[in-house]
């Protein structure tokens, strides 16, 4: 269905992400060469091992000679360092891009490294799920899901053109914002639910009268839901929460203002005012499922997989 | 399987819950005649039309004469009123339960009008889904799941037993704790969950910077899992906020205070005390997949579901 995009690609990092790419590359014939980088020796056999690409090496600066596409798919910690050591080795006319979480912090630390004549288009697919690693990535991740781009003033068009081929035939629908706008998107959807979600499952792990054994065992009563977002990658939400600190702490404001408000209704036993916000949130699933963001059964379809009796 | 274990079963309130019991009690040939009794006329009609029971009446207190078992699932600020109309016509020797989510509430509310010689054992099976009323109830629906029986000091072991064997015939295991624990317990795993996912839809809806499509687009990032939760049900959850409100707000305490702390680390670029709580939430998912009380696959298994690429 498709053919070569990109004469060699270089992916930097082959955790969920990158391992996704690989595997979609491959799949789609959408490269001559797929070569893989990333700095833990084990993750490299490992992907070695599941013939994620054509060449390995523990290299990133060896691994971008030559290649029409570069991919970085790291922490977004890790984004200046990894630019800092490819740039020397960066071939005039390719494409440089990402796929971190945050991006205003991801372009002011690749930035300074980026080559002239190298197009540098950062971007975000919204895709993943709560495993890492490069058993944890397969084919079809990005199929009908978003990727966000946030491309420089001034970008080569061609070269733009030509990124947005790319996410299109992995299946995704290409958006264009601008970095900052991206952040705050982002600190809502994603980094604020992550964060509440990682709290939550704290609070209750720290609790002195209820014990671990009846948290777990009653977990399907609502609990539960939030233990998959708080199961993500720690490395790659630490690097999110101090990378895109002012957006998250401006959520975390609202939001923390809002509880307080649920709370005092709570407290002083006003129905009404929590009548009024349960009935609300309803609506936006509803649109959430007729935008085809989410599955249209209930229990997230979990009561087809796990019917024990 | 099994064989009729009351001779007349009344349901007072068929919604999802009372609706399951309706159809597992049919299945499985528990009772010799179902009685379904619900305030609401349209509610009634269409019990009716999905023949849950055989007999049916919007007058409860007709409805539980005779009854050997009677299950009241109505949202807990009813349960006061559900006892004062039914306690006249209860038959001597009858088991008369619910499935609240609040038990203390519900039993202070209970209590004073159970007539003696009738058995009240309070009762909440820990199962559901976020949709509501008699078309959303199914057979199996407490399979494999938990029920909290709360007796009162005194109980009557016979009757104790057999609604112990009961809700075992409707495949759940049953755990007996006094009501106290109960409410901290459910304050913990249940209640604060869907409190913070209601507060941070509704938060994500009240954003002025992020447009509401935005939210609904990019909603597969994590917000999407919280929509959940904040779709079940607003009566029965406005009673469930303002019947266990001292446990709700010691959990609501200890959730924003070890939010302010994560907040805190945030601000000040304190990642090891960010990477130290991400990780030890990993664990807990862990222990909830190997209880069996979640599914083993990620994503809930909706990647098995929504593909459309």
């Amino acid at each position: 269905m498709s053919s070569v995009m990109f004469e060699r690609i270089a992916l930097i990092g082959i955790g969920l992400i990158g391992s996704s790419l690989a595997r979609d590359i491959r799949a789609r014939g959408l490269a001559g060469e797929i070569v893989v980088s990333t700095r833990s020796p084990e993750t490299l056999r490992r992907a070695e091992e599941l013939g994620l690409g054509d060449r390995y090496t523990a290299a990133a600066e060896d691994a971008v000679r030559g290649a029409d596409l570069v991919i970085v798919s790291v922490p977004v910690g890790a984004s200046g360092a990894v630019a800092e050591k490819i740039a020397p080795n960066l071939k005039k006319g390719a494409i440089l891009t990402d796929v971190g979480s945050t991006k205003a912090s991801v372009i002011a630390q690749m930035s300074p490294f980026v080559p002239k004549g190298v197009h540098f288009i950062p971007g975000h697919p919204i895709a993943g799920t709560e495993h890492s690693g490069p058993d944890a990535g397969f084919e079809g991740l990005f199929a009908g899901r978003w990727c966000i781009l946030t491309p420089p003033e001034g970008v080569d068009e061609d070269a733009l053109q030509k990124l947005t081929a790319f996410w299109q035939a992995l299946g995704s629908t290409v958006d264009r914002m601008v970095p900052e706008h991206h952040d705050k998107v982002l600190a809502i959807v994603s980094h604020l639910p992550h964060i509440i979600a990682y709290n939550i499952v704290g609070t209750a792990d720290d609790m002195e009268t209820v014990t671990q054994s009846e948290v777990i065992q009653y977990s399907a009563s609502g609990f539960r839901d939030f233990t998959r977002l708080a199961a993500s990658d720690p490395t790659m939400w630490r690097d999110v929460c101090l990378h895109n600190r002012d957006a998250i702490l401006e959520m975390l404001a609202r939001f923390s203002e809002d509880l307080a408000y649920l709370q005092r209704a709570i407290r002083w036993g006003e129905g009404d005012k929590l009548f009024e916000l349960f009935s609300r949130t309803r609506d936006v699933r509803r649109s959430i499922i007729e935008a085809g963001q989410d599955v249209d059964v209930p229990d997230f379809g979990r009561h087809t997989l796990d019917k024990k009796g």
